[in-house]
């Protein structure tokens, strides 16, 4: 079983790691991270680097592809190489997975027309010109689509995808190890929670 | 106002990114990945490398530490660069943080003597060692030194954090621009609330 991680410049470094932490941890599973050259690929903020382990071209049968977001990630929703790779590699995948505005590229790629997606909620209406239906939900399964909301979401798209593959149990014990028992000190994380106004701001400067 | 993440051989990723992608977006701030020797750093799991940026000879005056676990640091904990580069710098520190297992590398840096702080629930009993009087909550304050619990709870400690700072309202944006609003699939996150079997059963083969 592997696990193939797509990193390309400005990703989001949690929505990567969230679900890398979780679905990562399924036993037996290899998870290689992955980029259109291997080597350092910079994140959103430009403070960290992860690295990409093989190239495209070397990641051509993963089991499972995840697929993280970045700020508006126009290029490579126009990029050649990695439209391609990610309908080549969906052709054979179990799963392909997403978090944040990483279904931009799926929907990019042509994966999810007809098909209920999720993105961060101030993407969500850039998925019906791919023929996406916006679906406003934490973690949405769509046959062996699995598509996640914003950046932190992928930590529960990772245990609910590693639950179907592997058993109750076993993401349990994700869970426990990654004690993830989260006790956010808002309730300030989606637009229906947060202040209104604060809302409307980000709305008004959105990247995304 | 510069924040440094600690990153060492086999270290957490999550534990790192948690806090990087909450309180590493304060306005303003500055965040450098620092280690031992710059370049790649690997992970527990050994199938990601973050990049360490700078040295730790390069970083000598942040205003914030943060310290991510592992499985057993124990090679950390009795590594003299490490200990005094912990101690150098939080000379100078506004705020000296952890998370999971973290808090030991503080602890045993001395840092932590007659103070309360949280690790992972599997480590908690190793801090009495190093004088730190163990304290099993999410996140815990004790002057400027913030300890985090498990691996995810880096997340709920960078909120908070970020919100004695900088103000509720930002701590919300950000939560709200990383949709942090969790909805996990199961309610295992601690060994309060996991099925008992399970608990003892990590316990058994625990490597922290």
């Amino acid at each position: 079983m592997q696990i193939a991680v797509l990193l390309y410049d400005r990703f989001t470094a949690l929505d990567a790691i969230g679900p890398y932490e979780t679905l990562g941890r399924l036993p037996g599973a290899e998870v290689v991270f992955v980029a259109e050259r291997p080597g350092p690929v910079r994140n959103d903020a430009g403070s960290l680097a992860l690295v990409a382990d093989k190239g495209l071209h070397e990641v051509t049968r993963p089991d499972i592809v995840i697929v993280p977001g970045g700020p508006a990630p126009q290029a490579e929703m126009e990029n050649p190489a990695v439209l391609d790779w990610l309908r080549a590699v969906d052709a054979t995948s179990t799963w392909t997975t997403s978090v944040c505005t990483g279904s931009l590229l799926l929907a990019a790629a042509g994966l999810l027309d007809g098909r209920r997606a999720s993105s961060h909620w101030m993407s969500l209406d850039r998925l019906p010109a791919f023929g996406a239906r916006p679906t406003a939900e934490r973690v949405v399964f769509d046959g062996k689509y699995v598509t996640a909301a914003g950046v932190s979401s992928g930590i529960d798209m990772g245990l609910a995808l590693l639950g179907r593959i592997a058993g109750d149990e076993v993401a349990q014990t994700v869970q426990l190890m990654t004690e993830y028992d989260p006790q956010p000190p808002y309730d300030a994380g989606s637009p229906d929670k947060a202040p209104a106004d604060l809302v409307a701001r980000l709305r008004a400067v959105s990247p995304l």
